[in-house]
């Protein structure tokens, strides 16, 4: 028999702990803003000295719980430092979102090794590391925990230029599945992914003008009609993070404006 | 800038008015408690009246308001009546969940016409009246809505003896996304399905036993390490019927335990 | 250790039975031509008396051995009858090729019922009821054979107006999906879809306007940078029905031009 | 009109050139002999220097034209070196299959970043390399070409122990999807994957064992009833290599026996 007060905290993440990576950028931000109002203790990580505290300087103002640690996510020791920097501040883990990201768009014979590497590189070792780190963490926790990667509607759909992009981003989908399988009977750890197009921030803000013909030939591809805002990143977000999700695990989430659709 | 009531509005879905079909079963028994918990009008439709009544009753004992009409969701003139019966009951549909289904598992050297009809007709054109009329309502309201439309981890993946369960719910997911192009840009109308495996249920009781090989073979496929419960799906149904998915359409949401990702 | 007559009989198709439905379509009748000159017996059918026997007649000009039944592909009495006669003309069925299909797109608000069945009995219940009886002939032939079934790329990606077409492909490949779990392992019989984007053909030739803004649109999704020709088909078609795919069962094979694939 | 000599060429690949990477393990070992046996010139690489050697001496003895030159897929000078070696050797690249790869399945909380690199840098970045020097080539060449990744079953089904592989092969499938994208339509050359199941090798061996719980288990997931044998191998690649295949691009071609199915 359901009670009232189950349904009442099928989405209440309060008091929760969140490892933000990416945390500066425009969807991270908006999950570390949108975590926090809804009373979650919210730790953020960036490589910007600068920026992560400015960013935790907004979040405190708006009355949230934040801490952070700078630091790269491709860098072994930097995810270590980070995640430890998280328990320092907060006694425990309980959930990851990794938002940290980037992308060069450019044909593969002109594109150089060493910055395909640099996509690979920032998009899965970077994942992969804040994975293990925190995954450890929350094992010994014992507790479970909600893992959410941050891929891409372009994980299941190539692109002219995307040997990195596409690539990265096929690899995080599968990176959830496999951790789903290692992890979710046996620690109660879920991981899922959120598969977003293209959302508004200083890099897609060009894409966002009507009159352009990339923005129209976007949205022929989108049933949606509009591209995304960052607002419309934190429910799929805050979703995934509560007990409302409990039976999803290694599933990958379009919050793509139907993308995948047509 | 993202303020305190934009997140706690995310989930709030009181006031709104759903249709359900197949409410008598596990899972739109489910999803009508959760919802009519969750501060939803709730209208209820199924073959039986005894069993729609009884649901009913059941539903305002907890301060549900709730109304029914019965109705085969493959019969045309039903569904119309159903359609009309809500909006004579509530004044206007905001969401439909179509969680009305049959199955009868047979090689198809030894299924019948008649008996695989029944289970296309049960599954797939039952939707689609129900999408036909309810969106028709929809569309005359000029508010938007939400469409839910249960489909199957079946329906990506097929199995022995499923040639029109596996057929009918792979057609679901395909009518979701259709709808998605179709509705969602123009009318505000969000279609999604929800993919679940294996819930408990009247029907798959049996399947529950943990000394069964049915079961143990069933858990070698879901990292998840359990077999679904009715409470299990609520969260994801009021996440799609909130505007916290308001940047989800066409989407075919995987709530299987992460049965896909192996 | 491989020798030089396995590869060479990897392709041979020659005497091989084919029963192909909606033959006297652009992309039936390539794969009875096709299937013809590579030295198989061609039983065609399709629903114009005039049409099948023009076709067996252009057959027999290029020296292929072929015959034909008329019928219609969603009533039962035609297929059991078409599947008999092809017995009778050749003595067995080794390849079923189900070319035939309907489609009429409509907003699902203006379409009525009695067109949406036409298309769902056109493309599914007519793809299902020659599995049953050509799968039945197989499998009392016991010496395996190949299935064939032409779904679409519209089968995993919905488009507005196509709640008939896109929802009946879907379930063509899940049928699929399911007759593998069937059948291979047990009767050696494969089971695998060919999903094509627009081929052309007398309803499709309007597409084909390189000034059209259709033609344009389409091949911005096309990476291949053409629309299919009829012959394009062909090959996928006897490599399905060859050896060369023994490993190949429940596969639903692109033949897009890449529209899946951005 | 087609003509049966179109049919008779349809998989004759006989005079091409063809690199074949890993080409010293199983699958790599019978694409080479399958191509030759059919009349194409076979340039293979793998690191070993006697296994590459011992290769070549057996495909000379059974009349196929072949040369090598060894390298490290992962490592750009060597890969350059190969592509360059292919063709002085040949004069010419026509097709390419990318067949290294590497695994080494263990729990991500116990797998070292140089370990997970390994498999990263083996199964993408060989690839990528690959594409990247012998697409150049190819480009220049002016005639076309068909590139084929090796990918597999896993890459679109995760596993325990598999943050590694499966993410790799993910990151194949979408490199092939966005090559697809940058070349086909431009330059003619048709960008497929081949995801195979557990094929027999040296290091699959032990999973034949009809006895075992490994063999039995992966029995119940594959609907073709078998494991994969090299040869299985040979005709989808003889078909993505012919112009049988012309019209396909960007696909993710299932040689698994039905795995992706059910």
């Amino acid at each position: 028999m359901m009670h009232a007060d189950f349904v009442e905290k099928l989405f209440d993440v309060k008091g929760k702990v969140a490892v933000i990576t990416g945390a500066t950028g425009a969807l991270g931000k908006a999950v570390a803003v949108g975590y926090g109002l809804a009373g979650m203790k919210v730790f953020v990580t960036g490589r910007s000295e600068s920026k992560c505290s400015a960013l935790c300087d907004e979040l405190k103002a708006q009355g949230i719980e934040s801490a952070y640690a700078i630091g790269d996510p491709a860098v072994e020791a930097d995810v270590i430092k980070v995640v430890a920097g998280a328990v320092a501040a907060f006694g425990e883990i309980n959930v990851l979102v990794t938002a940290a990201g980037y992308n060069h768009a450019q044909p593969i014979i002109e594109q150089d090794l060493t910055e395909w590497k640099k996509i690979m590189d920032s998009d899965v070792q970077g994942t992969w590391l804040f994975c293990k780190y925190v995954g450890q963490q929350m094992i010994q926790q014992g507790k479970g925990g909600k893992v959410i990667l941050v891929s891409s509607a372009r994980s299941k759909m190539g692109m002219a230029g995307y040997t990195g992009y596409a690539t990265a981003k096929a690899g995080i989908d599968l990176m959830a599945q496999s951790l789903a399988c290692e992890w979710t009977a046996k620690h109660h750890i879920n991981v899922n992914t959120i598969n977003p197009t293209v959302f508004r921030s200083d890099l897609t803000e060009w894409m966002f003008d009507p009159e352009s013909e990339v923005y129209k030939n976007f949205l022929k591809r989108l049933p949606i009609g509009r591209l995304g805002e960052p607002e419309d990143f934190v429910g799929p977000c805050i979703f995934l993070a509560s007990s409302a999700s409990d039976f999803m695990t290694g599933a990958n989430v379009a919050v793509e404006g139907g993308y995948w659709a047509n």
